[in-house]
């Protein structure tokens, strides 16, 4: 039987009950397309799409946009050759592009954060999930053990710290993405008693600045944040093992990209 | 003859047409208040407060807001012990803090670009100045260069770059604090053919992955994030020269913080 890319998008989004305004759409392709391999990524740049062709892969679901805007601000693009370019080798090899982003968040638990919990190895330390955390219980390491030991499970070449290395944790909330701001992560931080947050990116100095108010006042709080990527990579991962198991019979495939950011 | 606080926030508005909706207003003290001291600062953490009252300063201008929302959103502070305590030391000092954001940005130049620049020593490679960036034609550096040059000028400890360090440049546009996304970036990116954009913060899967997809694509951009305290405290710095010039009589201080993060 043909598997076409609206009967894979129907799975992908029946768990959750129909949101209103989303930005989960088909960016390009045709809902009638016939599917014979799907790729995942955290974010369809240039060299993921040439990779999920060359894997020959003809549905890609991409967590973020593709072009650099989280509503697909056109403006932005006009006259811009890297859009152009980007945009011709899409439309060339009739590659169908999937945004996969408000839904998955929207799974019980969050589908992202379901993934980044399993690569921390922390699903038996969960105390609480809530829909835009985690809270986990952990058996008591340091600040500087505990980013020493996310670098390694996430495999990420570095991490972002306040507050100080040596102060022991065990109640740690996880925000994935952009949810590291204080909205969130602020009344987290006192309603959970939490000694650590680990978030993907928020503004410097929203969270960042009362973590270090806080210890300089002599509260035992801190702060890792992974960045954006590295935060939601692992749950565009976990999502392609879900759906290997959904259509056992299609190829399907993870795609990484190397670290955004160098530090100098 | 007094110098009242109403006064100085007069003098620091005078360059610019009243603003209608504008974050800068008086959070602490009274517009009466008289001015014995003035400190200026990127962000009013407690420590930049503790050492305003131990400098003598009763006025403290802040660049950022006092507790972590642009938008003063006070809801994230409900039972926060962070809050009340930084809360009671300025009311039990008695110092007046002014947050002075949209006025300063207003400037002709811009007052926070203007000490970013001049913390560069860039001023004579000024080719352009908009209401939201610089574009400075600077000799031939490459990428790595210029990430040591401004660590070195500035003081910070990293920066993040996206992009090929080898890589040659001359044309660059500095974007300070929050405007390092990519509703601001990318169109200065191609229209003014930019080699390299140094901005404060923006979102991650913005700039730096249409900088990330341009490089692939072999064209020459690159990317150093400087960190939104590090792009905009010079600004602050250079106001409070502004300020000592505008009330010689009275004692004018920058006070600056401690990095907020650390890399690991």
């Amino acid at each position: 039987m043909t598997l076409t890319v609206q009967t894979v998008l129907n799975r992908l989004m029946e768990p959750v009950e129909h949101i209103q305004n989303t930005v989960d759409t088909l960016k390009f392709g045709h809902p009638k397309m016939e599917v014979t391999g799907i790729a995942t990524t955290f974010m369809a740049t240039q060299q993921v799409i040439e990779r999920a062709i060359h894997l020959g892969a003809n549905l890609l679901i991409t967590h973020e946009g593709l072009f650099y805007s989280h509503m697909d601000n056109q403006e932005i693009l006009e006259e811009n050759t890297v859009y152009f370019e980007k945009n011709r080798l899409i439309e060339e090899s009739g590659i169908a592009i999937y945004r996969f982003h408000d839904y998955v968040h929207r799974y019980q638990p969050d589908g992202i954060m379901a993934g980044l919990i399993e690569a921390l190895e922390w699903k038996t330390f969960i105390e609480k999930d809530t829909p835009t955390s985690t809270v986990v219980k952990i058996p008591p390491m340091s600040v500087s053990e505990i980013a020493e030991y996310v670098k390694d499970k996430l495999g990420i070449q570095f991490v972002r710290t306040v507050g100080e290395l040596s102060d022991t944790c065990t109640r740690i909330g996880l925000l994935a993405g952009y949810r590291g701001g204080g909205t969130l992560s602020i009344p987290l931080f006192e309603k959970e008693n939490l000694d650590l947050i680990i978030s993907g990116e928020g503004p410097e100095w929203e969270t960042p600045e009362f973590v270090r108010d806080a210890v300089y006042q002599g509260k035992r709080k801190a702060l890792i944040v992974l960045g954006h990527a590295e935060s939601e990579a692992p749950g565009m991962k976990y999502l392609a093992g879900r759906i290997q198991t959904l259509f056992p019979e299609i190829p399907v495939h993870f795609i990484s990209e190397k670290p955004l950011f160098q530090v100098l």
